[in-house]
């Protein structure tokens, strides 16, 4: 098990009494253990939780009167990837597919996989199913696409990206979501924090449903895989919004921090060397 | 309770062994009763049978040999609206929303309410919210947009639907959702059958989270609000394939049909008089 | 030289007094001689031409009152393609440019090559410039992109295109042109007649200006090159449009024919065999 | 006459041997009176200048050796526009319009006229033809688009802004000018420099050919009509880049200016009070 404390600073300016919807906490799940988690806010008010069925996604919502608001989330978490041979994952025939999943095959406000089927076809249609044929979309836009910060923003989509090759992470996430889903292989939107991220930010990645698991992807090869714990899931970035806002709120700050704790294993046989297998934390 | 018989036929060549996944057959809820229920297909092949815990879609999977495929659905429903006054039914604050009906607020693949927060604040943001709101928003669009068969695609969004001006009802459906999120008013998407649509076909509209229930709205006005009956609920189109193929399949005919069983009441007080009351069937 | 008969017959339906502009007559110049040409309509109106200085397009304007429309137009015309060795043809550098020129160089309705620059600088940046680098985005267009007729309509551009990778020919050169003006290469449109195009209709092909000339290409393959005879140039099919109407106008019928006469050149020489020089009209 | 001093001062940093092409003299016509001009570089290399034939727009080439490069230019000009009653100045018939001005009623890259048929027939297509109906269109635009510094970058489109409602200068002067084409009204869009603009900026408005004449418009109303200096005029911004490079060059400063010079008239009669007249200066 790798350990990690993470957690985030988020100040707001309340103009008027508003609504924030905060997916900022992360999920507990089999691979992903919260040790420790603390949620602080300078407000008066009480915040309620709300657990997602589908995605296990925690929303807090506070109603804010106005003034400064200072929200600060910190947690100890565990992980414990499940490892796999890449060679042996294949993918999922249609006629297999858990029912429950086929929405992630479908196409979404930032990844219109509709639009990419002959691009897709042509480009990946002819190589081996399985967990390698996702390497290859990973490795394409990796070789074809610019990480430039700034270079997006919240209304680029995946055709965007497919035609101008820049953008930042949730963009490769969003591109690798319509690549797969248009050859039929399920895959689904998550953000996180990331293990190293400099400067340290929310990140995104993306998981394709193979073998009957979700496995994690990340294109933009910035972060180690054993370095990504996840916040939310869902379709694309739409669904995971680490704050919805409804009001006149202006943010101030937003600081995140995330640090080892070797406690566990020494850093350097779990996170700075590269695996060769694949991971699913799902 | 209204009562009426309806269902399809399809058929389709299968050129080589192919997966269909089928949302043709109606949804049951506390509003619309399966009275008697039917489907039958020409392939020995089981036809499996999948409700969605979130939405009640019913999904019928098929693996289908090559040759020739013939399904036929057929259902007797009866339906009993929920109706409420219009004057009475309030928008839901986002402080008050169940979280659950988070994702119907964000964008989708043809909702991009994201890009029309400006559009919809300057036509319809100094409006008294509530359910005089979304119809306002129905009659925008019922003015504004021309309803012309084969205008649009399986591409076509909302915002093309905001700039050309012109669709089908699955495009007015699309429009009407975009606005309400813009608007922060939960809206989603729902197919299925509708009495009196000439040519029969599946019709779209939607509903929006108003006063703690999904209301129905069809800004199309082309058939009675108490001749809908529910097949698939979703976020866009998208989620709401009436077929959803894998494999090299050609549809030959799709034909539609949709009775109203007189027996319960005389159709002239429930049906063909266009009601002023909200009307819910979920 | 080569010798071709070749003409349209149209015929509309006018319901009110409009205007209609065509542009259906061959250019005249150095290397496309009209040896006999004959405009015929029904109207007693008169017909204005009118020859625009840039491009030397041939617009007829035709006021015409309520009633049926019918227009013939048939010329012989003289070809006398410019040949070249391709290895010889040269790619102009910005400081050389004709200044004229510059406008063929920016992205126009159909051709956003703003928003190519990191695709094409990925696909062809590394190749020699040349000739045969314009002919490298022939062949990927070729290779990439589905020939489908009705599968793209007057709203598709370039972008569309790279995405959805089908179109028809206006779309193969959209994209030709915006390809080659994203590497600094002048490119525009050409519409006009093709020798043994099935079904007979107009075609469109695009120019690269290299070496000081603007030499022809067109990644449909669909004819001989030295089969097309110009009509319109522009920067896009915006531009060149074969009819622009003003009022309530409904098109019966269009027939295109286009013969060889070969009493100049036996046909297997010259048309037939596809050259492999480069060839330019203009 | 009006008279008036401007410039600007641009310094770029050239990484290697670089091609620029310069817009940002003024042009010179009946209306527009260079009195006197000087443009300065630090380069020793000649500056090649062209101007065009259809537009009148002054290109000043540099092939700039690597290092610093600073370019001023600075002109003393008068300005005697033509004033008309609006009330006189009518739409002119397509059966009326000269034939060279057809190109601006086509679409551009960044004026998709052609999508927006619908949307403009029911907001301004029952309006009374004339001066008056493109007055319309700009108070449209004036109250429905959001005038926000940085809000669009140089893809966005008029399509992009009648949805997303917010722009700057030349998204204002682009939806105005597909508006106007749309309702088959040439339309084309003007560069230059704008008196009293502030922070000083290049401004951009655009001209619809109306009774005859080119005459100005500028939705934004941040400046005196009277005020409105030429530099480029061209289909849509495409056209009018005030530097197109080639090469790997950095921009480090851009700095206008623009004063009234009192000589001729007192300021006051003329720039600071709005006037309700029509105004051409081309």
């Amino acid at each position: 098990m790798l350990k990690y404390e993470l957690g985030c600073e988020l100040t707001y300016s309340i103009e008027q009494a508003s609504t924030l919807i905060l997916n900022v906490a992360i999920v507990s799940n089999n691979h992903q253990i919260i040790v420790q988690e603390d949620l602080h806010s300078n407000s008066q008010r009480s915040i309620e939780e709300y657990i997602t069925s589908v995605s296990g996604n925690r929303y807090f919502r506070l109603n804010a009167p106005p003034g400064n608001l200072q929200i600060s989330y910190r947690a100890t978490v565990g992980l414990s990837p499940y490892y796999s041979d890449p060679s042996t994952i294949f993918e999922v025939k249609p006629a297999d597919l858990p029912l429950d999943i086929l929405y992630y095959l479908y196409p979404s406000r930032y990844c219109q996989s509709d639009r990419l089927l002959r691009f897709v076809a042509a480009e990946f249609g002819h190589l081996v199913p399985g967990y390698s044929r996702v390497t290859a979309i990973c490795n394409w836009i990796y070789d074809n696409v610019l990480y430039l910060s700034g270079s997006s923003d919240s209304l680029t989509s995946a055709c965007d990206t497919a035609i101008e090759r820049v953008g930042v992470c949730r963009d490769f996430a969003h591109l690798g979501i319509a690549f797969c889903r248009a050859l039929n292989i399920p895959a689904r939107f998550v953000a996180g924090y990331a293990y190293g991220l400099n400067p340290p930010d929310f990140h995104a990645w993306f998981e394709a449903y193979l073998g009957g698991r979700w496995y994690l992807f990340d294109p933009t090869r910035l972060v180690p895989q054993s370095g990504l714990i996840r916040v939310g899931t869902g379709r694309d970035a739409a669904d995971v919004s680490f704050a919805t806002i409804f009001g006149p709120v202006q943010m101030n700050q937003m600081r995140l921090f995330m640090d080892y704790l070797p406690d566990a294993k020494p850093i350097s046989e779990n996170i700075l060397i590269p695996t060769t297998e694949a991971i699913a934390i799902s």
